[in-house]
């Protein structure tokens, strides 16, 4: 089931508007309250999406990346301007690593060529990112799928946990942790969703606003309630995503994500993360020590925004005045607690000797 | 350190008015962004405070209690009168078991007597039950001092890390899980304590409040965030309080306690609990399977109070209006996760035999 606009028609979550000048994306930071879409044209603007989390997901940053390094070429071509503006984007975000390894093929099918033909290309190339993330997601729900059959059964109604988005939203189309629970609702399965809110900054909501666009059972959660559930048997699985899976198998994901796997293991139920093979980052051999962890501002912690009863969207103030707070926005779940990655290519154990055998022309890469 | 009003003068969460015709509490559920008193002079305008949570913690839930009976007993004085009250009071919430305990203590005092001393016998019983919360506090704080002595000189700084609202807020006065902190403050040590959000009631501001009131260096995360502080050393040691303990130290609190008790674990950390005896149900064998949790309703988490940018407190919606929500208020620790149990007479293992062995004089009561 690919992604939706609210009239029903169908979307991507990013996509180049024909004379090659901008592109256009579903500004994320408006939903649930709005559908809003955003023309960006030029570098800053892109790089401010995805500062601010207009778009948001591993996958859709990388993506978004690549069209920023596009518009870039239409207005300077040396390799100076190139480098430059690979430079600008890759600072936006430091956790998610898709980002990064976007940029670097953009750059190693750019650089070599001659700067008149590098805006027409970069396009294509983009176009080709773009198109790759979209199939790679689709065959990880074909593979999810598999997995869901075989958790299905022992009740009437297959309960899936999931934490923060990681559906279409987080990518071009279709999602890494949804895509195998709406490839499970296409089959027919009886399945329901529980959303985890995803403090602070709610992208729980994206999940549940998406769920609902498709007509997916779902109910939403605060964070703190997953442990109870677990705990009294009223999930029969936890499916995640990630921003960066170290060659170990370690899963740095929205922070929140570790608290749910180790609550899945102290309950025996399986905790199953979903990436494409671009969120594999091969040069970081340990993940809880090696990958960078963003702290956003304060700000998402001491500020909520929804619609007050007018219906206006407002931030509203949450925390007294004289707090301050703290705003890790990942987390490092180690792959001794996470049951499989399931990629594009099926189900690799969370291991270095798994990754390897699952992606053999990629280790060391 | 006990309780002090926003103008710096001493008070407690709920007194007695002179002429024992009204109580008056602090309101909690307009804190943190207004300090207000309610007066409450019926039966129901006391069951109305517990179950909207204008109090709230499980002490300060028992003593509301006992003088909702003591306002009941003003107004008709025989048996079938008091038993109502009694059941009014006990159907307000039904996890912390210190509203039965003392109920059931008020009753045993009250039934015997005569109807025409028992509003003068049952304010003076629920004044005693008032000032041995105090007491039982302070000396949880005496006994937690000690323990965190021993955790500190790892670092410069204590770093404390706590869950909900359990100072005095949460009881008559000092607080359970807070008394410790506010007694390490008094004496000198440089501590900070990061202060979970606790959604979806957000309590943790109330914590940050008082917190703040005292000058207490402290720091709100959102709670997803716990797993990730835990693991990388930033903690020394997590204190919460509690709604009920189980005979065999497991321990009911406020939802998301227990994926902090397994971040705990899993970075070798302390978990304290801290609970004045009256909390521990020694008729519960079994928490996991025997502590009824608490449902609240979805619009505890599909709405979020905050001050508008105007400074007016408002309710925002963050949902979207066609998803669902479910609203568990605690979860059960096991008490193979829990380091200890600080009482008022001292810091007892989480076990049958442990807590036996520190109330032999109350286990099976």
């Amino acid at each position: 089931m690919a992604a939706m606009r609210v009239d029903g028609t169908p979307t991507r979550t990013i996509w180049p508007l024909a004379n090659a000048d901008a592109v256009e994306i579903i500004d994320q930071t408006a939903l649930p309250h709005a559908y809003r879409v955003l023309r960006l044209a030029r570098l800053e603007e892109v790089a401010h999406a995805i500062c601010s989390m207009q778009v948001r997901g591993a996958p859709l940053i990388g993506v978004t990346a690549t069209y920023g390094l596009a518009l870039a070429m239409v207005r300077g071509d040396d390799d100076a301007a190139l480098l430059a503006a690979v430079d600008t984007l890759a600072a936006t975000r430091p956790t998610a690593v898709n980002l990064r390894w976007a940029l670097a093929r953009m750059q190693r099918c750019l650089l070599p060529l001659a700067p008149s033909v590098r805006a027409e290309v970069a396009w294509q190339e983009a176009a080709r990112i773009a198109d790759e993330d979209v199939e790679q997601c689709r065959q990880i729900g074909r593979h999810g799928l598999q997995l869901l059959r075989s958790a299905s059964g022992a009740r009437d109604r297959l309960q899936i946990m999931t934490h923060c988005n990681a559906g279409w939203l987080a990518t071009v189309d279709y999602g890494t942790a949804l895509a195998p629970v709406y490839a499970a609702f296409d089959a027919g399965i009886d399945v329901h969703v529980w959303v985890s809110e995803t403090r602070p900054r709610n992208q729980g909501l994206l999940t549940a606003w998406e769920l609902a666009q498709h007509g997916v059972p779902h109910t939403v959660i605060a964070d703190n309630a997953a442990g109870l559930l677990l705990a009294r048997g009223d999930i029969d699985a936890v499916i995640v995503g990630a921003d960066r899976i170290a060659a170990n198998g370690d899963v740095a994901n929205k922070i929140g994500t570790y608290l749910k796997a180790l609550a899945a293991r102290a309950n025996g139920l399986p905790f199953y993360v979903a990436l494409p093979s671009p969120t594999i980052d091969w040069r970081v051999q340990d993940g809880l020590r090696e990958i960078p962890i963003e702290e956003r501002g304060a700000e998402e912690v001491t500020h909520v925004q929804g619609r007050d009863p007018e219906g206006r969207v407002v931030q509203v103030r949450i925390t007294p005045d004289a707090t301050g707070a703290r705003n890790p926005a990942f987390d490092v779940t180690p792959a001794d607690l996470v049951t499989g990655l399931i990629t594009e290519r099926g189900i690799a154990p969370a291991s270095a000797a798994g990754l390897a055998a699952m992606f053999p022309d990629r280790v060391g890469g």
